[in-house]
């Protein structure tokens, strides 16, 4: 976790102190079923909510006789134990550490999922905002980098709008992956625990409980979840990368917002560098590469090695906290992006209308010429044009073999911009619900 | 892909044959559609359709003509102008080779995907049978690779069970991902072509139409297919994990099935190697690193870039393909594993009733012990237990510490198996439905 | 292995006939070895190579035995000695299938090494002969896509030389990693064979012998070696980007040479799309993910499992042939890459001068303003330019700011395109010994 | 950066202490440089030095400035003038923030690098000194985790010793890689900046100059140095391994280190497990996964992009800080490791001689029989000592055809040890270079 790309709420899903206090109430929980069951006296039970609720796990302690006892779990009970007194002994009967471990896990990744679903509605509705602001501002798609034919910059962001509503839905289903709650015991067979208390820890945590843990929850479930992690950051390195290219000098068509008094380059004072994009496209990486441990992580040995640890201690806080921090930036530069329609128009209007050459290919095969001749036809003329050697109509219509099929005027009606476009509606309302 | 790891119903969904197939029919609709739409004359339609339908597309002549042309769906429409005739022109009007082939590519995967379902179904069926004949079948459960408490071989099979019943979940919705349509030219703006050829054609080839394609289907959805099939071919790890450390000589409770005349190897002939599961561990590697390329396939430039499709062609046929392998190999080891139930009661033996330790722990507490001089307790008579020296209930009575808290008898009952697997019923029905 | 990118040579090396003519060799020089050591007799190491080196090895009715037998070795050797006849017995005495499989191994990717060394070889000598043709071509320099300051197309390609002149060095390392070999019995202890046969046989084989192997060559020398084909990977990769970007309808600097008859799209006859590059941006994808599976490789079991074998069974030619394919690719797109020097001036006078703004900055520190003051004047003279309004050196001697410390004759100076290029020279003496 | 994960002195290079200190020093030996070539008064680069030198820099007062100005070592270079006054101003003239940054990781890398080079240095005396005191200590070699042929454990731990030699060989190499500075001004051209200066700075900081650097120093030497890192933690994978499958309760021939007062379990006091490979297991995993996204830095635009940035800040401390503590970790694991030669002996002793079972068959091709019948002999007494039912050499004995070829002495002299070890020592040379 690097500072500089987190924000506080996610960072705090991965304090000690949130730990603590949900391996507290995972306890805490289980202690109250069991005095449920009549395992536990009932006033063990209250005993541990009261002072458990008041205290302030001292982590400094805990790491303290971590250090000694080399576990983290009994070290935490230990801890409790000081604060609750005798009673403390009812706490974590017949459970296993990796009960504790395992679903306060789950309970930090679907706290971290809900942070990146709200992220990800804010971003749709930014993009929403400018789809529609731009709905019908003429830009040049392009294929291969290379210029094809016309659209409008609120298509462009549309596509972006399904991509992340996708983004969405994947999110939530990998929530629900991991919302599972496992207090089985030291190979899950509730041995010395009986299911219900894992029924009721679940319901309280707000969780469900997992059909067959063998002492852990199984990683094909947080294996499916971060690697949902990493196509959302691909999703994101896409529309960064987008505007990376609209920004480039020789394009220009948007720009990431640029504060007074920031500084683009300590040696160019005129830059103005897409910086934002750049890192998010960095960022993108990153999280796109914590899913190969994670699923390396799935094929543990037996019931449970504890191979995943390390990984879950590195990617869980690193690969949530910087999606955060990547869709807030991205919404951030979407929703102040610069955006230049006279610049879009301009570079439309840059290949002397050799966008319009398709529908000149249409049109003569319609008119007879067989899809070889036409292609041949187009070629000769564009060809020149490609060059900077004059322009598209100007050369169609002085070519015998192509006025042979097409009048003047016939030519004329096909270099219109309109006809681009009058599929936006249909687009938008597939997107959107409305157009 | 490699022939040896290759089954023959997959990879005929990758065959050239195949390819032009699909091609033809996504032309061939699009061309009734266009009928319909009164764009083309209907008798081209039914001309394409009756020509088309009968042809055999020539492969070698495709090839040929794309040698030269250096585009291939330019050489399929030129072959297939060769067998239809001058209605030939009427095909692909408005559209573009992507709508195509990304259409195409779309079948393929949901093909694949409908075959890698029925392959989990047949890995379920294999399980479940197994689980049920095991379900009371005592084995030692371990974690570290250490004794730890018994369970079933039943229950580690369910818990297979519901991690590929997930699997299958996660498969279904891959298949979602990846099933839509996308007839929206140059750069999806359907400009030269109506909505409704998309959406006919989307019908009659059992696909969604794409909301938004910007020439090509977004690669979000790809990514998020072969990660799914990365997190199956991850869970197809650990089982086969399991089977290997199964049949490792010192435990031996399982064996893969190993046929007469088949040897193990060339210089030992006694060797029984599980080299079935080994070679699952390594095509499962391969399955999972093909994520990596195809979530970086996700940032197309602008409208589109051709980057992704170098890539797909090579992991479109090797994921499915391996994985389609891979999962029809673990059904074989799973439904023919030899089970040895008398190596898993002498490995259950073996630790002189350790396993049986955290009980007398809890009982300990139970009768008033605290949680430190219960464990410490256990410990000073585990240890040399651990270490060969005696056995664990014999030691037990004969420490006073203990005996002052429990009697001969009570200890006695502490190892007892049953205590152990009486909530197999449970797990069972929550996996399967019922026990 | 995907027959459209993939050359023969390399493609030879991985066919199954060259597979067991190699197993050939080293069965033979084995048994020669043996003879000399007295332990098989020399007549039958004599017959071997007489019968062997003429035979052609039935690749079809090895397949059937290997089915009957589950054991490719094996089949082989039952094979040979339907060849050989009962001298045959002779062969593999004391050998295990991994002497002759890993030593196979290692001699294919030795002899792919240096058919890719000589790959990069042909692309270094392209990238020279095109960067000293462009050496004094003025062109923008670009950071984060926007254009920073002068450079030359020469010295872009001077870069992209040093890069490849490393690439070849850590394939000559690499190739080092791999060029051992190994015929020391089922663990590697020699029980069977005598070291001298390894001594041997690598010799023969022109390899070195490894210090330990374990029944196989440990693998962390082919994860090193597939790393290095990666990173190569991701250096093809940089300069395909690179030559995509030039190709943008917006920038256009160079282009891919387009054959007469090439199309570039089916529908839009004018375009001519960077295809090349892209498919080389996604080869590179491929080449790269290989390196993970070859890493986990590395931890096999004990003294050997086979979990690599399937792995390289993939990435063994996939890797090798397609970084083949690639590297002859982009020394193809090099060396007939069409150079547009009039539109790299084009580009480099589009900013109204502001490129030269970081010389002005520094000049003005010179003349005594602080470094805040000397940005502050720069970005305020900068900005309009910027916006497309105006040229910044006019603006500049409109400043009177700026005018208290230069001069107009001294601002002028100051725009010029020589000061930028003067090292050069320097700049081709480190990268090609010469300038 | 995970604390637990994490060593003090790697730590201290990625603190913001040390960069500011290695910012200050390039900066200074520039300036220096500079004065030198008469481009800033020799005072000034006295006075940079003497204030700097004795300055503590103040990174919140840094960070600070950056959160205003949005660049981090304008932030810098301001807080530098603070400190060092007017002359401050002759600070970083000509060049860009890279030539500051890119030295500067290079530096850190550098440090790095030697440290993880001594972090194996002190793992291969580990090695060492425990593969000589087990020089002679038979166990059993396995492959497929299946008894094979008896080896040492000396042997195990000359091969760990030559593969981590092998790392080594592989670290300084990519120390090499990233030894480089590069000071040559925005796109790399030395305009406003003499290529000496580069030079000066190079040697003072030990690094050789960067030949052709375009504002960065190109990223496939950093691609390089982390893929050699995830090839080193492959290594640290395959040794963790080996531990933890010795440890397995059924094999239990070696453990780590179980200091007093350390608890196995919170349930089960009498476990042990190797939590200590399981963790190192898994910290190889995330080094790996690092080497992905460092290779995909690769492909820059241009002259460069700033994406690659936000991935070393991340991987730059956490790849490093991780293989330096996990080294480290494993140096303990060995230098600790509690060995059991007894449990050794027990399992070479628990196949009942099949273990000898090559050697049988040798002696039976030696004496004349086809290798096919040979196999067939050796195969049938085989089967029923792998279930149990008997010995090996017992039953030989009693196999008329056998015994048709080889004596009951002949076939004891082949059960003898020592015909498995004699070589022993010539694999300890090849490694050592003595025995």
């Amino acid at each position: 976790m690097v500072p500089r790309y987190s924000r506080p709420a996610m960072t705090a899903i991965w304090s000690p102190e949130t730990k603590f206090r949900i391996w507290f109430e995972i306890e805490a929980h289980a202690t109250t079923a069991l005095a449920e069951l009549g395992v536990v006296p009932e006033e063990a039970a209250r005993t541990v909510w009261e002072k458990g609720s008041q205290a302030v796990f001292d982590v400094e302690r805990i790491d303290a006789i971590e250090r000694e006892v080399k576990h983290d779990v009994i070290a935490f009970l230990t801890h409790l134990s000081e604060i609750v007194g005798p009673e403390a002994r009812f706490v974590h009967q017949g459970m296993t550490s990796s009960d504790v471990l395992d679903t306060c896990l789950n309970v930090q990744l679907t706290r971290a999922a809900d942070i990146l679903i709200a992220d990800i509605d804010a971003l749709l509705a930014a993009l929403k905002r400018r789809a529609f602001e731009h709905k019908s501002t003429p830009t040049i798609g392009r294929s291969h980098g290379i210029h094809a034919e016309p659209t409008t910059f609120g298509v462009k962001l549309a596509q972006a709008y399904a991509e992340f509503d996708r983004c969405r839905e994947r999110m939530v289903a990998a929530r629900r992956e991991i919302a599972t709650c496992a207090i089985s015991g030291a190979v899950g067979t509730y041995a010395n625990i009986d299911p219900r208390v894992e029924e009721y820890v679940a319901r309280k945590m707000e969780l469900a409980p997992e059909p067959v843990s063998t002492q852990v929850v199984p990683r094909d479930r947080h294996a499916m979840f971060f690697a949902t992690l990493a196509v959302v950051a691909s999703s994101i390195e896409r529309l960064a990368t987008e505007v990376r290219h609209l920004q480039r000098t020789e394009v220009l068509e948007a720009e990431e917002f640029f504060s007074e008094g920031q500084k683009g380059s300590s040696a160019m004072p005129h830059k103005r560098n897409p910086v934002l994009t750049e890192n998010l496209t960095g960022l993108a990486r990153m999280v796109r590469a914590y899913c190969i441990p994670a699923m390396e992580n799935v094929a543990l040995w037996h019931e449970r090695d504890i191979s995943h640890s390390s990984v879950e201690r590195m990617i869980g806080p690193d690969a949530t906290i910087t999606l955060d921090f990547a869709l807030a930036r991205l919404t951030g530069v979407i929703d102040k992006l610069v955006v230049y329609p006279e610049n879009m128009q301009k570079n439309l209007d840059r290949l002397g209308g050799l966008i319009h050459s398709q529908r000149v290919l249409l049109a003569l095969t319609q008119k007879g010429a067989s899809r070889e001749d036409a292609y041949r036809l187009v070629q000769r003329n564009a060809m020149p044009v490609w060059r900077g050697q004059g322009d598209f109509l100007t050369l169609l219509k002085a070519d015998p073999e192509v006025r042979a099929r097409l009048s003047g005027e016939e030519l004329e009606a096909l270099f219109d911009l309109g006809y681009h476009l009058k599929h936006v509606d249909t687009i938008f309302r597939r997107v959107f619900g409305t157009a």
